[in-house]
């Protein structure tokens, strides 16, 4: 059990916690408690520390987790972790680089991955046509966790941000995909309408969400390859962004609602587009 | 100008911040932000209150508003403010006493409220039929918030929640609300079984939002009175709610998605509501 927060392993524990910079370099990022833990794929963790008094309290939990732990005293875990109320277990896990076809649903990897789950779930047989969220500037990490995890139940394929969107590994943003992030593939670019028309030129219609949108979102068809434009929590959709979709498209509001939650937007979307590839 | 926290005026809005009993007993709720006392009905303004350096910064906007205010030095206006970085403006508003017709759509006041809407949106067509929102011990004032907002926008009528649920007047469900707690009605019951056994009665089908639902939710139709039952973030709905209702429905999910944000789930289920209303 480590008891001092001077140990070499804490130390650098606690700057990995601190700086985002160094999890960049270093390729890995921080989950803690024991329901997100537990969504981790287990070949993904490179470290795994338990305090003294979850040890006590969960050895079925440990038992099933079946991985080697190190044991801080509860002191110096609250000293590693990001949180008020620290939850005993805390993993350091290993990012997957995904690519653009990941992204779209068209890597082997996810193929293969993909056609495990289908015997599960027979929803799951769109899954292999692309279905893209765009975000462009979206803030609030919150608003992407949700997006993440509304993204996979949709049956969305794949995530692109622009890369001054929010960080996906902001703890706040893990927190609330509420395991989607370890399964989603996600991709920033800095240039996102080079991106978007790379995607239009792909066959994927490029739909943007967007206030003056003439089309009512629920009159096209998404059974193809598509894509939804989704904007910043204030300030919406860049104009140089929603000028290179395919289509503007409303989704139309009653009383003196002036616009919708972001993730709401995003999910009110991918369900009509998972809906009609239902049908 | 205010310069003194024990200006009897300051301690009792002091009070009046810390204390929801005493909003409670007063019939009033708090609101900060210009954002947010825009969309503040003037007629339900009980007092407003500004900072010094908000006046001199805010000629027009105050202009505007048409109200006298009282203007507070800027330390006390932090002394009164509920937010770290107080914004300047602050309203204390009357509540509204909603009852279970407004929350149906069905009463006088509502109607000619909203026809006069309508003629402004016509996509307001729908709004006399009863569409509402069913909350069993919702508990996290953003989502609560964001369910208000999305329920405007989709033309939901009113929205029912269990008295244990978050309450409506904590400040960080009127910000999520983006206004639409001024404009959407809502009504606290003590015993949820029974109201939800009650809107049966009355020709309302109610649909429990359910992860074993066997009806599937874009298969069920939506054009005439309906309810739709939302549970806890955590827990989902509670049996003896949960069997109340109708009919159970499913929202199906992809990946290994177990559940969506509670908020999520309300709207892909307004949204289809709204969607067959309009066709």
């Amino acid at each position: 059990m480590i008891t001092s927060t001077s140990n070499a392993q804490i130390k650098e524990l606690a700057k990995l916690q601190k700086k985002s910079r160094l999890r960049d370099e270093r390729r890995i990022f921080l989950v803690e408690g024991p329901r997100m833990v537990e969504e981790i794929p287990k070949e993904r963790i490179e470290r795994l520390y338990i305090s003294e008094s979850f040890e006590r309290k969960n050895p079925a939990y440990i038992r099933e987790l079946g991985m080697p732990a190190e044991v801080l005293s509860d002191p110096v875990f609250s000293y590693v972790s990001d949180t008020k109320n620290p939850q005993g277990i805390l993993a350091v896990v290993k990012r997957l680089e995904y690519t653009m076809e990941d992204v779209l649903g068209k890597s082997a990897l996810k193929c293969e991955e993909k056609s495990g789950e289908k015997e599960k779930n027979p929803e799951n047989h769109q899954i292999r046509v692309p279905h893209v969220i765009v975000l462009d500037n979206l803030q609030d990490p919150g608003n992407l966790g949700t997006i993440f995890r509304t993204a996979e139940a949709a049956g969305a394929t794949g995530i692109l941000l622009s890369s001054d969107s929010v960080d996906v590994y902001n703890p706040k943003v893990i927190r609330s995909t509420m395991g989607a992030v370890f399964r989603m593939p996600f991709f920033y670019v800095k240039d996102l309408p080079a991106a978007v028309k790379s995607l239009s030129s792909q066959g994927i219609r490029t739909y943007a969400a967007h206030l003056n949108g003439k089309n009512v979102y629920d009159e096209e068809d998404y059974t193809e390859g598509c894509a939804f434009l989704i904007g910043n929590e204030g300030n919406g959709l860049r104009d140089e962004v929603s000028e290179c979709a395919d289509c503007l498209i409303r989704i139309p509001m009653c009383g003196k609602a002036e616009s919708l939650n972001a993730a709401v937007a995003a999910a009110v979307l991918m369900f009509e587009a998972g809906r009609q590839r239902r049908k």
